[in-house]
């Protein structure tokens, strides 16, 4: 082997797999926000016609398997693998959606890091061979996550200024080993870090310094400057997040700043939508790169991202036991073009 | 690509990857039946040193991995991917064990199916050229799985007869581009299936209808017969599902029964020893492969075994909620010797 492998952390794909089509749909909050143009479709209430989050939320991600694949015009029965996860115990979103689709499934748990971790596994099963067709997809949903990691709605807890909001939204991406584009290049996997952070509403600043060790081993690795990239994306680190990142990366001698942002600060007007910091959980960066980004990359206003999402590994028995949050970043670098190919 | 898959769901792997070392921890009770002398490790108490059962789970996930990792003969910064998941919420027992061995991990979630699932990605990652070693780990803790899913120990809840016990164990596997076997060949990934059953305690005969469906699909894809194989086992179908798997496949024309056995029924002495209908838990499948089954093709006694790992689904909350139990099962087949390969 060895060839595709640069330094501990980076393949390069041999043969870049495409995103061939792309779905996202989110709640109605998600529908107000800055990005809203992007998103293929914005649910009017958050049970979208279930009984419980829990079971829309399943229902949003599997609409959105169903859906990209319709764009992508292929059929359920060409997809080979399906790769899914999400922030609900024993990630019930995607296993229920996957027992309705009947498509080969690998269950992947990441946190708010699954969509990178996603496109990761299903560009290797691709570039490897082993895959024509790939779905990946994630979801997550603010009410079952609060009722789940924090407290329940009802109980009307008020929100430290350094919060996150859970975004309620799905995103899906169709990879394929034939296509014109956005192409997956690079990917870089994470390892778990952990500075120490015990808060559980301070994710942000848990998260970033996996972020930034990402990057950083990403950079080293393909020996790209951030300038190499018109957008360096990470997945929900918010405000306070994205600061802590900038700032481990410039002690690294990276200065990322000119072309970095978060989807978690895209997606909300903070201010105006009262999400504090900024947006999170898995559905937060799965639908501002089905979304945005991958709109934006169709009409060449983009065409070079690196996408690194976020995840904090913790649960609600760990923080219980007085443990940290341990986290992780992925890193995909995704490109409108390759050379050699147009 | 097309020539390394059959049909939709199996992989031959072109360079097949050799299991190159394997490494068990179990609890006390696995210790007492009929599979000890197979173990590398038997823990004196399920706490293993720790406050809570949940760090003791964490522990012994560490520890298989990195004694599998010693006896390999490799360095822990030889591991290209650290492939692992568990069964508590968020996979807190892989995550946290990841965060001490700093490998690049890759989460993943597949209930009790996960240690199949882990040499499916890691045998796909080394043959696709992505990586030269990988560990596959996983675990799990009677006392941790009962209090999340069921009740608290001190409740002293009463068991059904057709009721299994979750085993106290981890199991690792070393994946090697290059080694001398046993190989994994083949790779068949299941699909959800859901035959409607919703009683928790009944896991065996909720997965027993993936099993069969992913047998019958590796069967028929590869044109392999039963009898091709010295051992079909199962992860943790225990008796119940066992007999449910045997009927199913003989509708489908495969009678597997005289080659046919399952970790679960392995690893406990059922009637000596009050585990009911046999063991479960992701620990089962990944301490009976990693213990007896390598052991056994290691000393010649077996040479072509398929073992199926299965995974129910299911979340507290989903069941909660009415539903049902979605399950899984992915098989791989295992081969001391391959042609062209002593």
């Amino acid at each position: 082997m060895a060839s595709k492998r640069l330094g501990k952390q980076t393949i390069k794909l041999a043969v870049p797999p495409s995103i061939i089509s792309a779905y996202t749909i989110v709640g109605p909050k998600e529908g107000e926000g800055p990005l809203a143009e992007y998103f293929d479709s914005i649910l009017k209430d958050d049970y979208f016609g279930e009984d419980s989050w829990e079971k829309a939320e399943s229902k949003m991600l599997r609409e959105a398997v169903k859906n990209a694949i319709k764009l992508s015009g292929k059929n359920d029965s060409d997809i080979d693998y399906l790769l899914a996860g999400d922030l609900l115990n024993q990630i019930i979103s995607s296993s229920f959606a996957a027992r309705e689709l009947q498509i080969p499934f690998l269950g992947l748990y990441g946190a708010c890091s699954t969509m990178a971790e996603s496109l990761s596994v299903g560009s290797m099963l691709i570039d490897g061979g082993y895959a024509d067709t790939i779905v990946c997809v994630t979801s997550s949903h603010f009410s079952s996550a609060e009722r789940q990691y924090r407290f329940p709605l009802e109980q009307g807890v008020q929100r430290p200024p350094y919060a996150q909001w859970t975004v309620t939204g799905s995103g899906a991406s169709v990879l394929s080993a034939a296509g014109k584009g956005p192409y997956i290049t690079y990917i870089t996997t994470g390892k778990v870090i952990d500075f120490g952070i015990k808060d559980g509403n301070n994710m942000g600043a848990a998260m970033a310094p996996a972020a930034a060790d990402t990057i950083s081993a990403h950079l080293k690795e393909t020996g790209r400057s951030p300038g190499y990239y018109d957008l360096i994306v990470t997945g929900d680190l918010a405000t306070v997040g994205r600061e802590i990142t900038i700032d481990l990366l410039k002690k690294e001698g990276y200065y990322i700043e000119p072309v970095y942002n978060d989807c978690g600060i895209m997606i909300f007007d903070g201010k105006k939508q009262d999400t504090h910091s900024g947006g999170s959980g898995c559905g937060c960066s799965a639908s501002v790169l089905n979304g945005y980004l991958y709109k934006e990359m169709q009409k060449g206003n983009l065409n070079k991202i690196l996408f690194i999402a976020t995840g904090a590994l913790l649960s609600p028995i760990s923080a219980w036991q007085g443990e940290s949050i341990p986290s992780i970043a992925h890193a995909i670098a995704i490109e409108r073009t390759i050379q050699g190919v147009s």
